[in-house]
């Protein structure tokens, strides 16, 4: 870890914080990073959650990672989340491990990295921990709230917790709560990280478990469709197969890159402890059984996102949220947008969603400075 | 391994064998097994092709690993496939695990097992060697040839080599080439067999490696809906969440079940050599772009069987067969079933897809036998 890490913006939250789990923590850091200025009324600020292997660095460049931020093409001065106009915050998860406390930081009790000994957090947990950074900025009500797949899992739970929290919110190829293909998927990214012998070892890291945890959810991340028109069955050194176990197809030698590429950013033991949270997501058995319940003293417009060739969160999951919203009177709009480019669509640059986002945000801003909406 | 592999049926191959990679083997076994009597005609015998983790013992109880055959819903006295009426022959691929020529056999040139060192083997080759046990068994036409999943790759492969070598072709749930994705799944497989340091050891096994190929194959098997049916986010302990990570949910439990069970059972280099051979499949690319012309001199009947809720080989894809074998004026009929169990359903009890069988092998035997097909 460089010097960089030194200007990682972090809240140190001292009050005791009860955990899902039962577990009391304190003067623990939630890593933030801020983007834009706040205004003089502080009605323009957007909270954005991560996803799973996201981070606060929504934009630009990563001063860590030196990638761009993840979020960079709808975030930034003129984007669909203008900079220029909003004051655009977003925190590192709890359990995260880009300065938010989490499986990779220092136990002071033993000065030992806590690694499997940090408690299992939630999404309840992570949001919660958010709301202390939204008080500690002098922010009575955002003007949104945005994210997609386990950010948008944040915003339906931070939302249900806090309803008078946003004008505006919109979760984007997510879902209430994990089906058993997404909860298998990702116990099949933690038993690629436990199998590493390094796991739970000292001084290692279990890297090529956590490789094959990424490559799996990788493909994921694409559809069929999206994948088979980027690769198809190209081959790596155009001509004839290798016979052997090198990577003789384009698709092999681009999953094995992201593998690779991806654990010198990520910690392996957050992504048991993410993967977790967002297994253990269940909206509808905290209001038990009852999904509208979660939104029923809510006065924020929704605008839910989906994606037609996600399989992942696909639409239908998606519009069980708008079935709920709809249940108690909710204001609520869905958009499914068409896309070939699977789950990942959210991230990468698709004009009808962030035309989608940009003019509905706009339009909620506008509303709010008109005084149409309190 | 225990005497009953002194009793497995092995046909020895004693002539030089050229494999597509450019390699001869000769004196090699190909291990098989048959059920039912072949008659005086000898117009009765049915070859049957396995999948991947598949092998010989198709029905009744598998001698060696003491597990019900892999396909006792189909064939059988009185089943689907008849047995009290046909005569059954499935042999063990090349490259595979249960007696054949594979990397789990010791090379007697330096009495060591294989292990990578095996040539790599393509779908081709897997085929080839069946027809010398086709050959050695007198059989100049088969009633039919059938498999699902890599076992109707081979029923395309084998009948385009042999067009007049059976009077009915049945590929289920299958595909002309693996799709990018496909190729992706795969390979994910193997870099989970890679990544376990067990790998390429003497004396020990990558069986956690293996495991976690297993697991993601085997979502891959099955639907997402058949999966949320099935097991939804049902708890292993009636109750509340453990905050752990030992497995919380049913799936979870189940999937580490699946992994542990057949590392007992499979041969990770195997594993590696199988996948390698259906990711290089490419019957289109045999015969230059036109998969038709695979097809061309056959005066096979085809029957291309697809499931509803199969993501892995879609009935998109199993629809390209049937354009291709329209296209050259074959004779063919496809089924697609309904059924909500994936990709699996070919090897489970769904009654349409086993009336399929049984009908339109039945039918097929009718004619051969009022010699209205020669």
């Amino acid at each position: 870890m460089n010097n960089d890490v030194q200007n990682i913006k972090k809240l140190i939250i001292n009050e005791p914080f009860k955990l899902d789990c039962g577990k009391i923590i304190k003067d623990f850091p939630i890593a933030y990073e801020t983007y834009g200025n706040l205004n003089k009324k502080k009605n323009n600020a957007i909270l954005v959650f991560h996803a799973l292997t996201g981070d606060q660095f929504v934009t630009n460049i990563n001063p860590i990672t030196k990638r761009e931020g993840w979020w960079t093409t709808a975030v930034g001065p003129g984007k669909a989340i203008d900079t220029n106009k909003f004051f655009v915050i977003c925190a590192n998860v709890l359990g995260g491990c880009m300065g938010s406390f989490g499986p990779k930081e220092i136990n002071p009790e033993n000065n030992k990295i806590f690694g499997t000994s940090f408690p299992v957090i939630t999404i309840k947990d992570i949001v919660k921990a958010q709301k202390y950074l939204i008080d500690n900025l002098g922010i009575k009500k955002l003007l949104a709230i945005a994210g997609g797949s386990m950010g948008g899992m944040q915003v339906l739970q931070f939302i249900s917790l806090y309803p008078d929290i946003a004008h505006a919110a919109i979760p984007i190829a997510c879902s209430a709560s994990h089906s058993a293909q997404n909860i298998a998927l990702n116990e099949l990214g933690r038993q690629a990280i436990m199998a590493d012998p390094n796991w739970k070892k000292e001084n290692v890291t279990p890297n090529k478990g956590l490789a094959v945890a990424r490559m799996a959810a990788h493909i994921t991340y694409l559809s069929k469709k999206g994948l088979q028109e980027k690769f198809g069955r190209k081959l790596q050194d155009e001509g004839s197969l290798k016979f052997s176990f090198d990577a003789d197809f384009q698709i092999e030698s681009y999953l094995r890159y992201q593998g690779a590429n991806f654990v010198d950013r990520f910690d392996a033991n957050s992504y048991l402890y993410i993967t977790r949270a967002m297994d253990y997501f269940d909206l509808e058995k905290q209001f038990n059984g009852n999904l509208s319940l979660a939104f029923k003293d809510t006065k924020s417009k929704f605008c839910v996102i989906s994606f037609s060739s996600d399989w992942l969160y696909p639409t239908v999951e998606n519009k069980e949220i708008v079935i709920a919203l709809n249940a108690c009177g909710a204001n609520v709009g869905f958009v499914e947008i068409n896309s070939d480019r699977g789950h990942d669509s959210f991230l990468l640059n698709v004009p009808k969603f962030l035309k989608t986002l940009n003019e509905f945000i706009n339009t909620t801003y506008n509303e709010v400075n008109n005084e149409k909406r309190i």
